[in-house]
């Protein structure tokens, strides 16, 4: 079942639902950045069905998130790894992951992650990349970007 | 139709989605950050049909991520405000925004933020909570955490 495309609406969050908001999704994307590459793979670490995986890795191709290479010929079998756009998915993976340590995960991470450069264990903070301070939903404006003309932007309501 | 749920599985990445990760969820989260509360209001920006919008406010407000309080009564009806859980997925939002303004926004995007403290506009740039470097996944390895032992965690795999 293919859901109600967000194609139409001017709003970047929609357009990043629209490429990796199906259910399955970010769970295949995860198992990308831990070094997953083969759909026996995917399908034996998520329990997925073989056509939702099918469906799910050809969308990810066809989007430029990841790429597709033949390891072996007769029959064809592929490599899945991630694109520089899918690289940059990181991000979204993170926070999507530090929200559920903290809310959901009684008992503690299952995971965490070691910052090469420092050696910690660290989380990620969200910075300003103008002046480098901490940046939260309550120490930030939204405003009309330059592509606010293309149609509605989703700008903040009158209180 | 409900999906398969996640919630058998160790991993914060699928708990997130167990909770946010419904078709339309993080549109209504999206507008509750800029302002929106009331029921006919998102309708009316979503174009999404009553009783999803239903079912996900309902859900939302389970989870503890919204809540909600009576502004009339006869009948009654609500406002919807995020809790600091629900302000905490800030981050989440920020970065689908960001990748999609990068890689699904060719006319440039819809909405920038401005940082209040020094009043430029601002991306986010994720950084290390140990040392306050900029940290990417290329720099990062990933250790098994406190709830590790709970289930198969989703560690990396073997080259």
């Amino acid at each position: 079942m293919r859901r109600t495309s967000f194609q139409g609406f001017n709003c970047s969050v929609a357009q990043t639902l629209e490429v990796v908001g199906e259910w399955w999704t970010m769970l295949i994307i995860r198992d990308a950045f831990l070094g997953v590459t083969r759909f026996d793979r995917f399908h034996e670490r998520l329990g997925i069905s073989r056509n939702i995986l099918t469906d799910r890795l050809d969308n990810l191709v066809e989007h430029g998130v990841l790429e597709r290479h033949p390891y072996q010929q007769n029959p064809v079998r592929y490599d899945y790894t991630l694109t520089e756009k899918g690289q940059d998915l990181w991000l979204v993976l993170t926070a999507m992951r530090q929200w559920g340590d903290k809310w959901e995960a009684p008992d503690g991470a299952p995971v965490v992650l070691s910052h090469d450069s420092c050696g910690h264990v660290s989380e990620v903070v969200p910075t300003c990349s103008h002046c480098g301070e901490t940046i939260a939903w309550s120490s930030r404006q939204v405003l009309p970007g330059p592509g606010a003309g293309r149609g509605p932007a989703p700008l903040p309501v009158a209180p």
